[in-house]
C-alpha cells in the first residue's frame, strides 16, 4: 500500500546501515545539518521526541527529589584546570572564548563540556552544614566537545543533555544515589523507550575523567553494534578535594563532601532509530512517539468521509495524541509519510468503512491490521498502543539476547567480534593490557562489568591468568 | 508573627529599591554569582519559577501552531555579518570562540547572542515552495551577550530565553503573527503573572536591528521604571533578501520570505520581584507560583498535630502545589521563610484548631487572615488563589495607573520625570532629535508608542512642531 517511490528513497537497513541510519533522519525529518561543521539542526520531528523524553525523564527525577537549576555556560580555564583528571580528559576537546565584544578576555574561559567544574565551584560556597545536605541538582542544557568525526544524534559537538549533580554527607549515600540514578535510567528505557540495557560498572580505562567508578547502561542496537546509553559516576570526595567543597558535620568536624554525577542525551534518540528502527522508517514506542496515532481518511472526497475522519480523529485524539492527515497527498503517500515518521498506529476510514460502521487500524511495527468497529475504538485504540509498547520492548530484548555470545577463550572472541556482531560476554583478569590488546586486535572495548555476573570460565579470555570479572565486549558507536 | 532577624535582613523596598531587589533574588534564594564575571547560577527557587513561565507560554505557543526546533550555539563571523543593520547591533557585544581543542579555528565563531542569522541560514535551504509556508518555529535555550553592567535577572551576559522564527510567504501574514505573538505575551503576563503591560511598536531608534518594525510589551515596576518585558518584531523581507530565503509561489514566481521573531527571557523573574515583592519578600502570584500553599504546624509537638498536618498537606496537595514544612525550625521561623519565597498562601494548624475543627488560613499579598473548617477547605483554598491572581493583577494596575502622567510641555516632562516615576504619556514629532534630548536630559527613553491612542495635544512635547505619535516616556532598566 505505501507509496514505493517515497520509500525507495532510503536505503536498506541491511545493504548498508550506516546510510540506512543517515536516510532515516533526514527523510523523517528529524535534523538538518548546519553551515558549523559537526553541528546539527534539530528540527521539530526529532525536537519533540526529546521533549517527551524530557519531561518524563524531569519526572522521574524529581519523584527522588531532584530539583533543577542552571549553571553558567563558559568555564574559566583556572576553574576548569583544579581537577588533574578531569582537566586531562576535556581539556583537548573543548572550545575556547578569547574575546568578549571588542577585548581580549584577561583569562580564556571555555564552553561547558560538562559542569562538574562549575557545580563544585557553587557547592563550596553554598554548603557550610550537614543540614545543607544532600543537595540533588540537574540541569538541562547544550554542552560543546570539539569532536573531530560526528553522526547526527551520536556525536556531534554540540549536544542536548541532562546532567545531574549531587552533593552527599557519606560514601555510602553517593554510591546509593549513583545506583539509584542507573536505575532510573535502566527502567526509563525500557519502560519509555522499549529498549532493553546491560547495567554494569565500566572498567578503570572506560570511566569518567576524575570519577572513582563510572555505572553505565548499554544497549544493543540492531546492527549488532553497542551504544553506551547514559552513565552515572560516584566521584568519591576527589573533586571536593580539589575544589574544596566541605561541610560541617554533626559531629562538629570540617569534612569533604561525597559527589555524583549522572547524565543522558539526545544519542538516545540515535539509539531509537537504531533499535526500532526497519527499511519503512522510523519505528517509535507509542510512550515516546510526540504523533501516536494517524487518521487518514481514504477517498477522502467521498460524501461523509472527511467528517467521519475529523470525528473520529477528535473522539481518538481525546485518549492518545492523534493527527488527522487532511492534506491532498494521495493515501499511499500518507501511509509511506506515518510509516517514515513511525507513528504508532493508523487509522484508515473510508467509504465502505463508514458504511459498516468499523474502520482499520495498522500496527506500524508489525503491520498487521485489524478490523474494528467505531463503537468504543478508543478502547481498541488504548489497547493496542500499551500492547505495542510491550511487545517492542519484548522483540528488542529477543533481538539483543540472540545476538549475545559467549566466549572462552581468544580464538572464540575474535571469532565472535569478528563474524557475529553483537555483545560477547567473556571473563577478564582485570589488566588494562588485555583490554588494550582486544581493542587494537578486534576493535572491541569493555563495555561494562554487568552487575549479574556469571562464572563463564576461570580464567581471562585475553591471557589466560585468573579471571576476575565477566564482562561485555562489543564493537561500539 | 514573623521571625523578625530574618526579614530584618532585607533592606526596606522604600529605602533603596536597588539593595531590596538583590537581598530579595538573595534571601528567597533565586540565584546566586557565580565565579565568572557577569553569570549567574539560577538556583531551584528561581528555577522552578522559570519552569513555570516555560511550560504555560510553551503551550499557549503550541495552540497558535509553533513548533519546537533547535539550531546550533555558535555563528560564523560571515554568517553574522550578512545583515548590516543587524552585525552592527549585534558584533560589538558577542564572545568569539578563536579555539577549537588545540587548534585555531579558520573562521572565529560567536556564541548566539540571538539566532536569526541561523534560522535564516536553515530557511534558505529548507523553504523551497509555498506549501512549506509558513514556518513556525521556537527554541528554548541560552544567549550570551558581553553586557558591561549586569544585574541579576534584569541584565546578564548570559540569560535564559524562548526565540520564536518564522517565516510567511506574505507580509500581512508576517505582520499578523508579529501582532499574534505580542499578544500571546501580553495575555500571558495578565493572566498568569499578574503583571499589567501597555503594548505598543518602538521607535525607529529603539527597534531591532535589522527589523522593518519592533513590537513591544512595557510593564511598570513598584520604583516607577519601566522594564520592557518581551518584543516582537517584523522583519519584512530583509533578512530574507540579505541571506537569500526564497520560495516558489503558486504563481510560480520565485520570491522572497516575510519574516518575525519574538522573544521573552528570564527578565520575566525580575518584573515579578519588582512589580509584587514587599519588604518581608517575594509575592507571587499562584498560577506562577513554584509552591502555591505551604502547611505549618503550630506546636508541632503536641499529639495529632503533625499527623493533622500531613493529612492537610496531602488533601490540599491534590488541588494546588502544596508542601508542608515538618522541619524543626520555629513557627515564626517558617512563617518567614515562606514570606520571603513569596508562597500565596499559608495554612496554620495548631492543637486548638484541632480541636475546633478548623485551620488558619494567612494570605501572603495582603496578609489577612481567614478561620475556616477543615470540611471542604480544598474548596476554600482554590477559590482563594483564584482570588488572589485577580487581585494582585488588579492591584499593580491601580499602581500602574496611579503613576502614569500626562505631559503637555517640556516642562511638565521634566518635571514628573524627574518627580514622580512613572510612564509619562507626551506627544511627540516623530523625530529621533527629539527622542535624543529627551534621553540626554532627562534620562527618560520612549517606551513605545501605544496601540490606543490619544490626542493629548496637537504639538510635540519637546519641539514644538506638530505631533504625530502619542509616547509611553519612561526611566526604565
Amino acid at each position: 500500500m505505501a507509496d514505493k517511490k517515497f520509500v525507495e528513497q532510503i536505503t536498506s537497513r541491511d545493504a548498508d546501515f550506516a546510510q540506512w541510519y543517515t536516510d532515516i533522519v533526514k527523510k523523517a525529518e528529524l535534523m538538518e545539518y548546519s553551515s558549523v561543521k559537526g553541528f546539527m539542526v534539530i528540527k521539530p520531528a526529532g525536537y519533540a521526541i526529546w521533549e517527551n523524553i524530557q519531561h518524563e525523564l524531569d519526572r522521574r527525577f524529581k519523584e527522588t527529589g531532584v530539583q533543577n537549576v542552571y549553571m553558567p555556560m563558559l568555564i574559566p580555564e583556572s576553574l576548569l584546570q583544579k581537577e588533574a583528571d578531569h582537566v586531562e580528559g576535556f581539556a583537548p576537546e573543548v572550545a575556547w572564548v578569547t574575546m568578549g565584544g571588542a577585548e581580549p578576555l584577561q583569562e580564556r574561559l571555555c564552553i561547558r563540556p560538562t559542569s562538574e567544574t562549575l557545580f563544585c565551584d557553587f557547592y563550596s560556597k553554598d554548603i557550610q552544614s550537614y543540614r545543607d545536605l544532600p543537595k540533588l541538582y540537574n540541569q538541562w542544557c547544550s554542552v560543546l566537545r570539539w569532536e573531530k568525526e560526528t553522526r547526527p544524534f551520536l556525536r556531534s559537538r554540540e549536544f542536548l543533555w541532562q546532567e545531574g549533580h549531587t552533593a552527599h554527607a557519606t560514601a555510602e549515600e553517593a554510591q546509593e544515589r549513583t545506583i539509584k540514578m542507573l536505575d532510573v535510567y535502566a527502567d526509563f528505557c525500557e519502560e519509555f523507550l522499549a529498549i532493553p540495557v546491560i547495567c554494569g560498572r565500566k572498567t578503570d580505562k572506560e570511566k569518567f575523567a576524575g570519577a572513582i567508578a563510572t555505572y553505565t547502561i548499554e544497549a544493543l542496537m540492531h546492527d549488532g553494534k553497542a551504544l553506551q546509553s547514559g552513565t552515572s559516576h560516584n566521584f568519591g570526595d576527589g573533586f571536593a578535594k580539589a575544589y574544596g567543597v566541605t561541610f560541617t558535620d554533626k559531629d562538629n568536624q570540617l569534612k569533604y563532601v561525597h559527589q555524583t554525577s549522572w547524565g543522558v542525551t539526545t544519542r538516545l534518540i540515535g539509539a531509537l532509530i537504531m533499535v526500532h528502527g526497519d527499511d519503512s522508517g522510523l519505528v517509535l514506542p507509542p510512550a515516546v512517539a510526540p504523533t501516536q496515532v494517524v487518521v487518514i481518511p481514504i477517498a477522502a472526497h467521498k460524501e461523509g468521509v472527511m467528517e467521519k475522519a475529523e470525528e473520529l480523529a477528535e473522539r481518538i485524539g481525546r485518549v492518545a495524541r492523534t493527527k488527522l492527515d487532511s492534506s491532498d497527498k494521495s493515501p499511499g503517500f500518507k501511509f509511506a509519510e506515518a510509516e517514515m515518521r513511525g507513528i504508532p498506529i493508523r487509522v484508515e476510514i473510508g467509504p465502505k468503512d463508514l458504511e459498516a460502521n468499523k474502520a482499520v487500524l495498522v500496527r506500524r511495527d508489525t503491520r498487521e491490521k485489524y478490523e474494528v468497529s467505531l463503537n468504543g475504538i478508543e478502547e481498541k485504540i488504548c489497547d493496542l498502543l500499551k500492547q505495542i509498547q510491550e511487545e517492542m520492548l519484548v522483540r528488542a530484548r529477543e533481538h539483543r539476547d540472540a545476538h549475545t555470545y559467549v566466549a572462552r577463550s581468544y580464538e572464540e572472541l575474535k571469532d565472535t567480534v569478528e563474524n557475529r556482531p553483537g555483545f560477547v560476554k567473556a571473563m577478564w583478569c582485570g589488566d588494562r593490557a588485555c583490554e588494550d590488546r582486544i581493542k587494537e586486535e578486534l576493535g572491541a572495548t569493555s563495555r561494562c562489568m554487568p552487575f549479574e555476573q556469571e562464572q563463564l570460565s576461570d580464567v581471562c579470555v585475553c591471557c589466560g591468568r585468573p579471571a576476575k570479572k565477566m564482562v561485555y565486549w562489543g564493537r561500539a558507536y
